[in-house]
């Protein structure tokens, strides 16, 4: 096993090549044909390996040259470090008890019981979203943007919301939202100020509309759509290695100062979609930003489909589909971030990517779904496994429109 | 362009290689490494290739060595032949216009709008099927087996259908149902004759449950699940070659003698799910059976999913949920069938499989959504199409459970 700090496309990174082998094939060392400059460090990967593993993986990372060129990222905000990831009991086969992606996907449809506590927000006799009567009260004060109407046309015996009629357009809807959301600040949506501080690329404007596709009455900034309950559409890839049959994810550790979800793990590459913009637009624009991918590659990453989740938490109404991308990478290829939102990344065998998801809550909620996505597409989830078309349909429990 | 005879494993077999160019890529033919023993025939395809066609693309086709050894199959009872398949419009991409997607996939799912027809048909407080008014008449003289329950347990105000409560295993209960499909016969049970004919082929026992993985009740013969609204499965299997980044499908063609829709276009495997199996066995046995797929082979195709429907037509009430598989085969691979089912196969353009399902009804209803499901996952149905999201959900518009 050895370390070694390469020369790719875009600067110096320091990276990893290991293997781990068992029985036989100990003898057979599997190394990506990677660029290697120097060798430079020498790590150990204390994997715990079933008693049918015929393992012959490997963890291959880079991380930005810029942050956290440690392997161990640990600044406080993250509860966990590479290590615990690849301490992790790995199976040679995606397990056949589906108890833990069950479990991961509960965690993106949470407070289903809670659902009569928000009212529909339309707009043009379409629902577009649906709001707490709590943060409704937040509303009230704001007579010249919206009102209530009693009564049950939407399906809600408390009535609907909607804006006033002298807001005909997209744009003075679009102004006046933004000045409630203003108003209201950090203290009633959190996160607000440092969207608007990082607006490039945290704090885009999110379309509304009833379904993906269909016009779009205004626009929202990306923190206050959970509280009107709007849909929110986003890319997310699955960027992937291929070697003797077996596949391999490119997987990303947030960087510690990202305000959202410090230090998780997530896609290499991954966005909302802002009002404006095609998905693949979107998704060529993140790999180059997320990840260093060229356009030459990028452009053959493929759209697989979708998933979609419900998640209710306190005047939290998140309705988001995610658009599902797969690219295959050539094994020579490694990420290297650009906008400073990524602290590293690793390759990482698919049965330990799996395991980390039954097993652990070290993935950032919603890629839990994309990369169970993934296992099913690409055969690793079977037929024959209890559960399998309960958890396929799973993940689609929201509103995939 | 030329048409030869080739030596595979298992038989000689004729079969057709050609290519289509148009500008500049005419000077670059595009052949498959396919063993060629003789060249024997010359073919022209009249391709219409549309203005922004940069076509290269390959049909390769096996037929039988049993039957139907001439390209062009119309004993009467096939209202196409392959010419005619091969005249329909290619393009370079899957259109954009989903038009004709959404409406194969109505094809499959008829009649809801007559759902009230049918009462539930409930076994130890499950339901695990739907009966039509009509047909209940008839199964009203079997009164040691039925009992009719005037309540609105499970969602009927005219009540639900069971067994009586002395067919308390499943032995009882299928040979109970034996005898009444037996007495009901061909004239109320159209196909239970062919069924029976061709036991081994057509006419295994179906599992009767409320879900898949779940109690079996008991097993019903296959030609009269729809009239029982059971659920069936079944696992399809899109076989296919990848060339130059492109993918080719292989198609069969059904004999012109099958029961059910002779001569039609189907996928390269297919078959239901009979009791006391298990998808990847039945898979296999089906690769062996259809295409003549060794073992050596068919253990590559990997489980990708699952689409369902759910189809009301006249007493019967189709609830299927098809298991999807992809295999992706040599390109020297020549299905071969074994069980006289199929007339011929032939290895089409991807593209030209998805302009065949948008413009014609050449397919077996239920391929459609296989292979609707195989354009989305290899990336052939792209989210800027409008429509995106809702042909996917569409893909599962029946229970999927």
């Amino acid at each position: 096993m050895f370390t070694s700090a390469c020369t790719v496309a875009g600067g110096q990174h320091s990276h990893y090549l290991s293997s781990y082998c068992v029985g036989n094939l100990c003898s057979h060392r599997r190394n990506f044909p990677i660029m290697i400059s120097s060798i430079s460090k020498i790590r150990s990967h204390s994997f715990t390996v079933n008693r049918n593993s015929v393992a012959a993986a490997a963890a291959v990372s880079s991380s930005s040259s810029t942050r956290n060129t440690n392997n161990s990222i640990n600044d406080g905000s993250s509860s966990f470090t590479w290590d615990d990831v690849f301490q992790i009991s790995e199976s040679r086969h995606v397990s056949s008890d589906l108890g833990g992606f069950f479990q991961k996907i509960n965690l993106c449809n949470r407070g289903w019981d809670r659902r009569a506590d928000f009212i529909p927000f339309v707009i043009e006799d379409q629902i577009v979203g649906y709001i707490h009567n709590g943060f409704l009260n937040h509303l009230s004060k704001f007579k010249d943007v919206f009102t209530c109407i009693k009564d049950n046309t939407y399906g809600s015996q408390s009535g609907h919301v909607t804006l006033q009629s002298a807001l005909k357009t997209p744009e003075y809807r679009t102004e006046a939202l933004e000045n409630v959301v203003k108003c209201l600040g950090e203290e009633v949506i959190p996160g607000i100020r440092n969207e608007v501080l990082t607006y490039q690329n945290n704090g885009p404007l999110f379309p509304v509309t009833s379904s993906y596709g269909q016009r779009t009455y205004f626009s929202l900034e990306r923190a206050a759509a959970p509280y009107f309950g709007i849909k929110a559409y986003g890319v997310h890839m699955n960027g992937y290695v291929e070697r003797d049959g077996q596949k391999y994810l490119w997987i990303g550790k947030r960087s510690e100062t990202k305000p959202t979800y410090p230090g998780m793990l997530d896609h290499l590459v991954a966005g909302g979609l802002p009002h404006g913009i095609s998905c693949g637009e979107n998704l060529v624009k993140e790999c180059e930003e997320e990840a260093g991918i060229p356009n030459s590659i990028s452009s053959r990453a493929i759209p697989v489909g979708a998933v979609s989740y419900m998640d209710i938490d306190g005047y939290r109404f998140k309705r988001d589909v995610l658009f599902c991308y797969d690219l295959k990478l050539p094994e020579s290829f490694i990420p290297s971030n650009q906008d400073g939102e990524v602290g590293s990344f690793k390759l990482l065998p698919i049965t330990l990517v799996a395991d980390a998801i039954r097993s652990t809550q070290f993935f950032k909620a919603n890629c839990n779904l994309v990369i169970i996505d993934f296992l099913f597409r690409h055969g690793y989830i079977k037929p024959e496994y209890l559960g399998y078309l309960k958890l396929l349909q799973s993940l689609r429990s929201g509103d995939c429109s």
